[in-house]
């Protein structure tokens, strides 16, 4: 299942180890498509970021490169070269013109990209253009990664359908402001440039941007969606009863890509799911929900399978958001733990059965405020620490 | 060296396994004391807590009890009567006022203490005071401590002197409001309660409130100083120019347990200091320095002894922190690594054995502003995950 009018490829030209699959293509078969795109907070932002914040400001593109094996981020005048030089490749030959290319890269912070590998990987993978299957391309995209991520739902419309699909990578240095690293999206609903826009940032606001990882934000983080307008009926405008469907669809994609980031974060063992609710605000209820799921010792008791729920206490405490103590709940693993600022007894037995799934569900409650949130995470582990203590070397 | 006027006690009661010492008392020897403390910012704060904030407000105290083995926090009403219960049995030992005697506790979070150890506990510490070593006190304070933390200055001041003596606690669950679990800080220097607050918050702000283990912030942190005035002279009022002098002492003993308490953080393998430069304010500078502490990828990279510099850019760009990419440098253990924000090439091999060393110093410059801001931390290891996994069961 795949989104009308796109091809990808993913090729390798020696930026990662032995033979790994580095280089990716999603393009149009035909040509510039609406699209948006959503880039990391970070000041530091890649110069692939400020080459495709360029190239996506005329609400429409042909392509996305991305690389992996290299961040091409602190890189300076050059970096941003290499950047344009990528989506020039690219557009030259395709037909295109290169402010249609959106460029990605992810990898190590600080280091030159080896161009010749690049440019050889792009003629490459721009030949081997032309199957629907994003598989080779969500590879290519994988660093610390353990599985290729990809998510695809159709929805009936006007007795045609919608479909949207997705790839994304992600793993590590993932928090906030966008949370992953890359992601590309597309779907052959008949979207506009302000549409387009429109469903990317309602989807991003409730599902990347509500995952940590880690608490930190990468450099390099990029979503696109692209949508190629192959699908049956007329173009979709703002107003249009045809735009929550396409929202939702969007939104299921981008919820299970992130679901599966979180799953496959470095190290990680758990899929970790923090719910706040009772909270006066959305913003105060993600607030509380986040400093929970970055909390390093919440998430090294869901590692060790610990009911400790005074972490969570402990994290909703210092989160900023006010609330009685009297007023919190929480439940751990689906067993209620603290009620009214209070332990409740439980059974340590069903507690340890519940914490040993490989989806754990925190929930906490601060009042009788209407609003709540979910924040994805993952837990934290050895083999967090153990990749990253030994990630450049 | 020990501040005149002052004995304590640590003794076993039962709270921790194994016959460790876990309760201790620190007392003046002449009755209530001026003196003051700084408390947790986090809204769960403990029963202890919530006691010695009423407490203290009277600007005296004669006597702290600290028991370690349970938080005493998310008890409600049960562990606030707790709480009242261990201030009075000291007070009655003591033959003060219940409302002189500070309360201190540190352990899981959840559990109601097992007062009946507690009370024999407060009988046996208050028999055993008399000495003005802190060995055993601050033994009985420790919870995952490695080592007990104590530190001590003495300063010339008119033909007399003033000493300062401390004892910490840490280890994990230690970050921005109020940066350690516990401390106790004596003076013979004659400070009323109005200077003794002043000289203590001008130390913490500096000193544990620039200290972060790991991002979370307890339910119980406390940092106490007492005054017995036992030094020679008059008394210390605002504008004295002595008070600068007593400031400096209480600053150094707090900078020196600082340094043991990243030193000892949960899983520590190294010191590491953080310092921001060129900042606008002194605000900016610590935040950007305390997001780069915080930072899982720093901190595992100096575990990992990899000078992975592009992971501190990545930490400052998220910081929220303005400024120009291209006014960046970084030093990692001393070796330039990033300048204008782009790599400068470095040895490895130096950089190697520079980051092998057991205190790592990184040095940042965000500009030209005439503010900087240092930030104690220490490096992210499978100690700590280790730890937490397995510490409530």
């Amino acid at each position: 299942m795949a989104a009308k009018g796109f091809v990808c490829a993913g090729v390798a030209c020696g930026l990662k180890a032995a033979g790994c699959k580095d280089l990716a293509i999603v393009a149009s078969d035909s040509g510039p498509v609406p699209a948006a795109a959503c880039f990391t907070g970070n000041i530091m932002a890649a110069a692939p970021v400020t080459v495709s914040r360029e190239h996506i400001a005329s609400g429409t593109c042909a392509a996305v490169v991305i690389n992996s094996g290299g961040a091409n981020a602190c890189t300076g005048a050059q970096g941003i070269a290499d950047a344009r030089s990528m989506a020039a490749a690219v557009a030259e030959r395709l037909g295109q013109a290169p402010t249609d290319v959106l460029v990605c890269s992810t990898g190590v912070i600080g280091a030159f990209l080896p161009m010749k590998n690049v440019l050889s990987g792009i003629t490459e993978a721009c030949e081997a253009l032309g199957s629907a299957d994003g598989t080779a391309a969500a590879e290519a995209i994988m660093t610390t990664d353990t599985f290729a991520k990809q998510a695809a739902v159709s929805v009936p419309v006007d007795g045609g359908c919608y479909t949207v699909g997705g790839m994304a990578k992600g793993s590590g240095m993932i928090a906030p402001d966008m949370a992953t690293m890359l992601s590309v999206i597309t779907t052959d609903a008949p979207l506009t440039p302000e549409t387009c826009s429109a469903v990317l940032k309602r989807a991003v606001s409730s599902t990347f941007n509500r995952l940590t990882i880690d608490s930190d934000t990468s450099t390099n983080d990029t979503v696109v969606l692209m949508a190629s307008g192959k699908a049956k009926g007329p173009v979709i405008t703002k107003g249009d009863p045809r735009l929550s469907v396409i929202e939702d669809a969007v939104l299921e994609v981008c919820s299970a890509l992130v679901r599966l980031l979180a799953r496959d974060g470095e190290g990680a063992t758990k899929l970790v799911t923090v719910t706040v609710a009772g909270a006066l605000s959305e913003e105060a209820a993600e607030q509380a929900a986040r400093t929970v799921a970055d909390s390093p010792l919440v998430k090294t008791a869901v590692f060790g399978q610990d009911a400790n729920w005074g972490r969570v206490a402990m994290a909703v405490g210092r989160s900023g958001v006010p609330f009685d103590p009297d007023d919190l709940s929480i439940a751990f693993a689906g067993i209620a733990v603290c009620e009214k600022g209070v332990s409740v007894p439980f059974d340590e037995e069903e507690a340890a059965v519940a914490l040993a799934e490989d989806e754990i569900e925190i929930s906490v409650s601060i009042g009788t405020g209407g609003y709540a949130a979910k924040v994805f995470t993952c837990d934290l582990t050895h083999g967090y620490v153990q990749i990253n203590g030994d990630y450049r070397t």
